[in-house]
């Protein structure tokens, strides 16, 4: 009898169980074993924060099928065919022999186990800061069901009034929202000078603004130093000074676990992740590797990057199970396309961002394009701030970040499959999406952002974003920032400095302005700024810009009546 | 002194108004002129619905700028130095001398105007069916504010309890739920087999059984033959039969208004349009034309089409000032993309339905997929279900069409991204789209139908649709139906002639379906259904579908206990 096909796979919870079913569905006849260190299977991390809040009320939904049936050993076994052994660990790989030491945690027994082919989907780990204090009651990580449940159990008992955040990434931002719907204080401590580095700072800005108007504490340029406490943790000292905690976070990043490949002799990539082919082959071509383990490319530059990610991890799990099994499937690589929900505002990016785009060389243009994400006479239509990333030169398209409680994931999908073909922001601008004013304005958000650029490239309007003109207050420069909203707005809210011409008084008024002094101009989202700015070029005024973005995006302090 | 450029523009609803901005944007010593028939400008024809449902609760907020100035002549004339006649009909052309004759509607005066460069928008006209009755009262088009105004008095009189709308059309379903939503009986009558022809009737029939659930009565393959009445309409008469009818509402399609350009002599293309190029210009190189009344390229076949829209006005009207202006840019065309709400469903489409790619010359393959529109263990997710229409030979993605409550509009977007750039469904796999529980499952709705339709043209997979499977149960032909649902699915709800095996159970009970028989498997979704047929292939059953898309796209009875 020819024997069977042997795929063992190190890891149950993302990639690997996806590479299991998929060899199944190939290959029916292989004989597949997934090893698993923890006690729980193919449960889905990205939900952790959502146990937290409490809009998931069973941690067995994180594990469930669509349908409900829990994803576990019996599961595995009698749905798919797969052999789980959970509560074990790999140990080491025996490349010449092709077969992985295993350790049955439970039993504590060590055993070998012969494979054709292996698929390591290891996953990543939090990382843990050297300072001291980590080890104390109540200081947890977010990686797995067990420090969900750790925190539940600190809520449920009251023990979590003042929780310290440390890392403002996307796990520091999103369990802050669990926590803050639980009555928590929540202090951020961030290094960097902004949180979520996925965005440009201008853009973290605003998320940081509207966090604060949530009653969170954003500190960022702010370093952690110890985490005190007697037992349970009862502050932290930061390099901001000393804050009462009665429960820290530590969500400062992941690595990825790359210990048992690099002992194996793998090649390990740059970023730190495990180096693939796009086959998702190491360097030993019959092991393979998918998941927040590995390195991908990134997409815009060629160049190895580490994002793991939930949707990832499924997509190369489905690779590497289809090129071990004797089929051709590449994975491309990554975009670092990215959402995330802070309270109600959607967060998302893909792309280049504006430094990003810089240290790569491009000669970077930007524009902000603020509108409401639906026909803005649809009650449920909601703000939404793009920016769009670009390079003068080529016109090519480098990325977008979106913000506010509009539909920015949408839009960032789009722009996501337009750099995937290379496209130009002149190819956006004409892009068929879909209209009805219930979802999206005549002209998508995303349309009028390319627009914009396209005003910008080809030089009708010329930009200037809101730190620049703020620098430019606070250094008493002399220019005139004409506000051209309408008197019932400017009364509302005002920028400080500022002087109002309305956009329909503008031409008949034009003899009120100084024609040798430059013209800053700006208004709600600064498209009535735009054709200011034209008016008055027109009419001979030397030197105008238009403040990118307008009101909506001014960061700074605004005077209200 | 040197003659201004003159810019005339016919039309001031959609494209017109853009046209007129845009020019003034790029020529502000230009001297532009809009003329209008009717009162109003610029006024957003597609929010009609949502203010006769009430959600709009004011038609200026139809007419008004984001930020609530309401678009008048006065508001053209001062904030955009756009001189505009409404009420005032264009009545004739004359090339030779570059000029147009105009008719005063109030004054009732002509006189000619000219122009260095001459724009069509003059728009669509909804089509009146010749039959007797059209001109009762309360018998509506709904093409402008007038149409909806009439509409709402009726409804706030108390007069329009039966109404029967005339086409199952874009407008005929949006005004639908408008009139359901203020207590009316609605009957819609369509000639054709299906409603929304934008959909194949697979999906449509998904739509028809929606609005059925909310108590419209759709009837189908029925010919309106008379609308009767004293004065008032009180039935109407149709090939089904004649019907109490208090309103009537004729939505059966739009014509493009092309007699001011036919009678110039400007060639009109195949679908009835004003034919133009890619720069938006006629056949007279000094006359453009932009909006509903031209006839657009279909991206897809290269052929001329009439896709009247909001949005295509917008693109094509920036197009057309850029170049008249002396500039350079190209329309390159439409999909078809399109979304309508239908009470809680969202409905869309882009690109080629089945039968479409059929006809031209595609050998086409089509999957269902049906999932939640979120991860699922969030509240909110929704069911989507998706339809991929691909060709079977070059792997060439041909369009999309999206049913159901979850968030279609944002599929059908990525989707349409990747037809402009003529992507396969491989390619389609990869994309890097945003996740995040709260947006999308890990993998992405439109990621998962692409890998299903991999599975299809790889062999892995073969479907048959819920409509062969309905004729060859009523043909009582001899094939096992497989439910391999859990057992509490089962008893809630079951299709006819099905037996039930859970898919957990499958392999130990193999035992009880005879191999030599057709087995069809089917499950909520048909993913396990999927499953279930690659382990009755494997052991050996010769002839094994799957039954696209499963329980919750089956559109015939269903059992429930």
């Amino acid at each position: 009898m020819k024997n069977k096909f042997r795929v063992v796979i190190v890891g149950g919870v993302a990639a690997g169980p996806k590479v299991a079913s998929k060899v199944i569905r190939l290959c029916p006849d292989a004989e597949v074993t997934v090893i698993e260190k923890g006690k729980l299977l193919s449960y889905a991390g990205c939900g952790l924060p959502y146990y937290v809040s409490g809009v998931v009320k069973d941690q067995k939904e994180l594990m469930a099928t669509p349908v409900g049936t829990v994803r576990d050993s019996i599961f595995f076994q009698h749905v798919k065919n797969v052999r789980v052994l959970n509560q074990t660990e790999a140990i080491q790989i025996d490349r010449e022999q092709k077969r992985v030491q295993i350790h049955d945690l439970v039993q504590n027994q060590r055993s070998w186990l012969e494979y054709d082919k292996l698929v390591l989907c290891t996953g990543a780990t939090p990382v843990i800061p050297p300072i001291p204090g980590t080890d104390l009651e109540n200081v947890f990580t977010l990686q797995g069901v067990h420090d969900a449940e750790g925190i539940r159990a600190a809520l449920a008992e009251n023990k979590a009034r003042d929780v310290v955040i440390v890392g403002g990434g996307l796990i520091g931002v999103e369990i802050t929202e669990a926590l803050v719907q639980h009555g928590c204080r929540v202090t951020i401590v961030e290094m960097m000078p902004q949180i979520l580095r996925i965005l440009d700072l201008d853009m973290a800005r605003l998320v940081e603004k509207h966090m604060e108007s949530h009653g969170v504490k954003v500190l960022t340029h702010t370093r952690l130093e110890a985490i005190e406490g007697n037992g349970v943790v009862s502050a932290v000292q930061t390099s901001a000074g000393r804050f009462a905690a009665d429960m820290v976070v530590l969500a400062i990043g992941v690595r990825p676990n790359t210990t048992l490949a690099q002992v194996a002799g793998l090649d390990i990539g740059t970023s730190g992740g495990i180096k693939v082919t796009d086959r998702m082959q190491s360097s030993d071509p019959d092991i393979y590797a998918a998941g927040d383990c590995v390195e991908s490319t990134d997409l815009m530059t060629g160049k190895g990057c580490f994002v793991p990610l939930g949707s990832t991890a499924n997509k190369q799990g489905r690779v590497a199970a289809i090129n071990l099994c004797g089929g051709e499937d590449h994975f491309p690589g990554v975009l670092g396309s990215t959402v995330c929900k802070v309270f109600d505002y959607c967060v998302a990016r893909t792309g280049l961002g504006e430094s990003a785009a810089k240290d790569h060389g491009y000669d970077t243009a930007t524009i902000l394009a603020p509108a409401p994400d639906k026909a803005h006479f649809m009650p449920e239509a909601r703000l939404l701030i793009l920016k769009l990333i670009a390079d003068r030169k080529s016109r090519r398209l480098l990325g977008v970040q979106a913000v506010g409680p509009g539909a920015g994931d949408k839009r960032v999908d789009v722009v996501a499959m337009a750099l995937t073909s290379g496209w130009t922001v002149d190819q956006l601008a004409h892009a068929d999406l879909c209209y009805a004013p219930p979802y999206a304005p005549a002209m998508d958000n995303i349309l009028t952002a390319a627009n914009v650029m396209r005003n910008k490239l080809d030089g009708y309007m010329e930009g200037i974003s809101a730190e620049n003109v703020h620098t430019m207050l606070e250094q008493k420069l002399d220019f005139t920032f004409l506000d051209v909203r309408s008197p019932g707005e400017h009364e509302q809210v005002r920028l400080p400095g500022s002087i109002l011409i309305p956009l329909g008084a503008l031409r008949r008024r034009l003899g009120e302005l100084p024609k040798d002094k430059e013209v800053i101009t700006f208004c709600k989202i600064s498209l009535r700024g735009y054709e200011a700015a034209l008016i008055l070029k027109a009419a001979g005024f030397k030197k105008v810009r238009v403040m990118d973005g307008g009101v909506v995006t001014w960061p700074y302090e605004k005077l209200v009546s």
